[in-house]
């Protein structure tokens, strides 16, 4: 019992040393090297437990996934009786007005992945997985805004993949052409409004 | 003029061939040689005008958009006097319903441009110049059902620029994720009818 603690400490480390190296180095220039510089433990334990970058990264995007999830609980909890305001936090977690250098190559560097996704099936269905945990947290407090009325009678699913997908392709067109995230925030918030409110 | 015309045909034949090596091969696997393969003429010529692959794709993607505005053109001549038509038209180029591997193969490629563009200025200025091409396309045909009575009194260019990142953001989750591009037309579908029909 105790090693699976100390075995999931370990991951914990390795993967909030990996968030910080794509943060600060890019997809393109990490390394397995530059992970271990943000690694506050034993390297030698990292090169033996990880081969190489691309080891690290597959189960990194898995905790991503999670890690989305438990800070949507998190907001959830903090707005447990006002679901504009629990979309609000999930939204701006999607498309945040502002962001900063960091967040930006980070951003940048899931992109890159992405689009290592397109040919890579590994990669791809854990895509599938990220998108499928934002779609259902964004169901279920549409639902919520539904049912104590303070949204408007939407079908909750299909507004949830709406809503994702204007966040997405905000933050694409935001990355690839230069822009801020503000520029598209604002159809984002066009949407919400048209389509959840009267 | 002459001169000017046969450079005119020669470099739309070096774009074909690109595009054409690009929907076979994809962007990782693409070189000069292959888009040589693809080029019916003198490939020596070829090689005498362009350096890398890097040369061609530069002007590439601004070929690409030069053939989005000439296709939407052809498409708002279609349709003069319905642009509820126009619309789905240009739609059904950005995120069609179905999508032959060939098309697919060439979305990634592009996606893959996308992904360079994120640490590339040249690259982020000419997928600026893309949606900006698009949306202003969007925006024209909004305009035009707005006066004719056709669609809702809405501002044509939030509503163009909502209408493109839904539909990039459904590209951008079906190609990384494996999905078919028909899961999430139906959120453009929606969006459409929620914002421009009663």
């Amino acid at each position: 019992m105790d090693d699976g603690g100390e075995q999931d400490e370990m991951t914990e480390a390795v993967m909030e040393a990996t968030f910080e190296a794509l943060s600060t180095h890019g997809y393109a220039d990490l390394t397995i090297q530059r992970i271990a510089d943000a690694f506050p433990k034993s390297k030698s334990l990292l090169y033996y437990h990880y081969d190489d970058k691309e080891d690290i990264l597959g189960q990194f995007l898995d905790w991503l996934v999670a890690e989305f999830e438990s800070s949507v609980e998190a907001d959830f909890r903090a707005n447990p009786d006002d679901p504009g305001e629990a979309l609000e936090a999930v939204l701006d977690q999607l498309l945040p007005r502002d962001l900063d250098p960091e967040e930006r190559t980070f951003r940048v560097a899931i992109f890159s992945l992405q689009a290592q996704a397109t040919h890579d099936p590994e990669y791809a269905a854990r895509f599938a997985d990220l998108y499928e945990s934002i779609e259902t947290a964004i169901a279920t407090v549409v639902r919520q805004g539904v049912e104590d009325g303070t949204f408007r009678e939407v079908e909750p699913e299909p507004t949830a993949r709406l809503l994702l997908a204007v966040a997405s392709g905000g933050e694409t067109r935001a990355l690839t052409t230069g822009a801020e995230f503000a520029d598209f925030r604002e159809a984002l918030d066009v949407v919400v409004e048209q389509t959840l409110y009267d």
